[in-house]
């Protein structure tokens, strides 16, 4: 499929992959910025300018940004990670001019102050929500003691008090440095013509302002080691995550570290399928790589049976550390292999994942990766490049943080929490 | 894209479409039961069944099911509701055959003494794990009191105590009524070839024994109205649910109601959204409508911080009585035509997405109906249908439920839960 990308003088990154045979187009402006580019102070202030985002420019009100996406039938939304904002939509072909013109549109917004403070109380309500699930309660713990001085561990969500003391000029700084031109890439995918989109992108964006949004500290990170155990009553579950270091989004090695962590813990098929789940263990458990930039995790997990708790820990210590010593045989390499070719082809089928896909590729690495070029280097991994990643990357120094009903685990007494 | 169906003497159903542009293809066996064709003494059976049928067959060992899935790499899972049990898996075309092999190898299991056991710890895990998700309670104690006495308000789960006590003999026999071939329905779409399909399940599936499996009460239902409290401590949020009739799944009238739904509370730009959302008020409100055999259900719902949970039930009250006096608008008809264009489209963009199209259409109604119909179908939707629909499935007479740390709400004292 035919890649195209061009630069705005202003610094602004367009790329697009088109498709004539789709029936739909996906759309999606990449900010990169996220919890991890955030101070203390402003804990949660790129989520919370995420949601702000939708309430209205000098040429639309909330309700109009709204109206007009609703008009075009559009799906669209946002999220906040660690370190991307992205705000997309999916739409059909006749209705992507509109869709350009909303999108970048709203990517320069008024930040009201009585907008921000109506706004600030729906984030307020979505942190209380999340106390209530168990495990985002596990895995935002996990991550803060897992990743301690290094920002990846800075949460998205923020905290009541940081949010709650956050001020609209506070975020309108943060605006102002995170989202240059520079720091951003609109990213097409579908059935659209690209010399057609490349006059609609610099029509609504050309005039935005020039600048130079960095990143802080991109080291690499391998955790502290050690057993943390969060006692909280009112949960029936244990929760128990291991997090181990893993090659940054740009490594050749990524494609190792995804082909092995789904070896140890897909949902199927997996030592801690065989392990847990299948004997009835536990409810879950789950082994993935996660690429970051500049750094890069393997995260396993369980959940199960208070009861359980301890056994399942010696238990899965021992895998990762079987995995460590002996790594995993030909047969595994092979299942993971074909798992993944026919996942990044399933992936592919939608113009919104292959929008997604590129943008997430050219982002790190600041180059396209079309499918197939996807699916022959997942193709070339050998043993020796999984021998390469374990020793790297040991899987069996995993800081271990458990959460749940269990007050005592491996020896540990829990903090309550 | 060309339909083709045929069925085998024994009463199975085979349908299929076929897209060559596609780079996959998705297939399904869907089991026309559920929770609602359960005794109270085999609560949680279906579901509990769908688990029993990856744990190995005479042919294959549970390690052989996984192995063989895992080989070609198959994205594959199985999920049951109220009145379908589905199996399904999405592969690269060239393994169509071993996944039709695989998957009517598993629809005719061992349910194996020991496995039975093994699994039941398995799933009085699941049910205690839902007891952890606060949506989940509510949204099942709901659908409890609404339905009443009607078989559609079973918990697809089933509790601790009846699943506890379930045989496997309970379990063999509901198996040789239920999974009778004329209860089921074989689907595929994507890319391959019919005739070559044909032949597949014919040999896979022919010498299975002919039976007939009927389905009990499928009068429609539109609950007794009430307010209800369920109070747990707990829990953080409040969730409010309202529930009333709607048309059943073979209605001309489900595409009215599909259309008002989304208006009244589509996550975006709904009558709900602008109410409860938009000020802060609620962390999210929607309104869905849901198709069954022989009935349907107009659900709306919203869930808040305590304190707003009183002024939302009057805001949600005064807007669900103002649509069933003065019904939608024009614009918002068109609004909610033009989401549902977009998102018929792109959900048809992937062979899962029209693997399970085809055979929820076939299952409730015989026909097969292709994207373009369903479009159409969706714009010929007029403000006229949608008072019909209002009149016959009045909005404003809901049964509601609500669940939360609220201890009285309306003038109603909670209950504990």
């Amino acid at each position: 499929m035919p890649f195209h990308s061009h630069k705005l003088p202003n610094g602004l990154q367009l790329i697009g992959e088109t498709s004539p045979s789709a029936r739909s187009v996906a759309l999606g402006f990449f900010v990169r910025t996220g919890s991890r580019d955030e101070t203390p102070e402003v804990s949660g202030v790129s989520h919370f300018l995420e949601h702000m985002m939708f309430k209205g420019t000098p040429r639309r009100t909330a309700l109009d940004v709204n109206l007009d996406f609703d008009r075009i039938g559009a799906s669209y939304n946002a999220y906040t990670s660690e370190e991307n904002t992205v705000y997309y939509a999916a739409v059909l072909p006749e209705y992507l001019p509109k869709a350009v013109d909303i999108l970048a549109d709203i990517l320069r917004p008024s930040l009201r102050q009585d907008d921000f403070d109506t706004e600030k109380k729906v984030i307020l309500e979505e942190i209380k929500m999340y106390e209530d699930q168990p495990a985002s309660v596990a895995s935002e713990n996990a991550r803060r003691i897992y990743y301690a001085t290094h920002p990846l561990g800075n949460s998205v969500l923020g905290t009541s008090a940081s949010v709650g003391a956050l001020s609209r000029d506070q975020m309108h700084g943060y605006f102002s440095r995170r989202y240059a031109p520079t720091n951003i890439i609109v990213s097409a995918a579908g059935n659209f013509d690209w010399n057609a989109f490349v006059r609609l992108a610099t029509e609504a964006c050309s005039q935005w302002e020039a600048g130079e949004a960095g990143r802080g500290n991109r080291t690499e990170w391998s955790g502290a080691g050690g057993l943390h155990v969060l006692t909280r009553d009112s949960v029936q579950q244990e929760h128990v995550m291991f997090m181990a270091g893993g090659p940054p989004a740009d490594s050749p090695l990524r494609y190792a570290a995804d082909t092995l962590a789904l070896a140890i813990g897909d949902d199927s098929g997996s030592r801690l399928y065989w392990a847990l789940v299948d004997p009835g263990l536990a409810e879950s458990a789950d082994c993935s790589y996660y690429e970051n930039d500049g750094s890069g995790c393997t995260y396993a997990s369980y959940s199960c049976e208070p009861e359980e708790a301890e056994g399942n820990l010696a238990i899965v210590r021992q895998v990762l550390a079987d995995v460590q010593k002996s790594s995993i045989t030909a047969d595994e390499l092979h299942q993971s292999k074909s798992k993944i070719a026919s996942r990044v082809v399933r992936g592919s089928e939608r113009p919104m994942g292959r929008m997604q896909a590129i943008a997430s590729a050219w982002s790190y690495t600041g180059e396209y990766r079309d499918v197939d070029t996807e699916l022959k280097n997942f193709d070339a991994v050998t043993l020796e490049d999984i021998r390469e990643h374990l020793d790297r990357y040991p899987i069996d120094r995993s800081t271990v943080i458990a959460f749940g009903p269990v007050k005592q685990l491996g020896g540990v007494d829990g903090k309550p929490v």
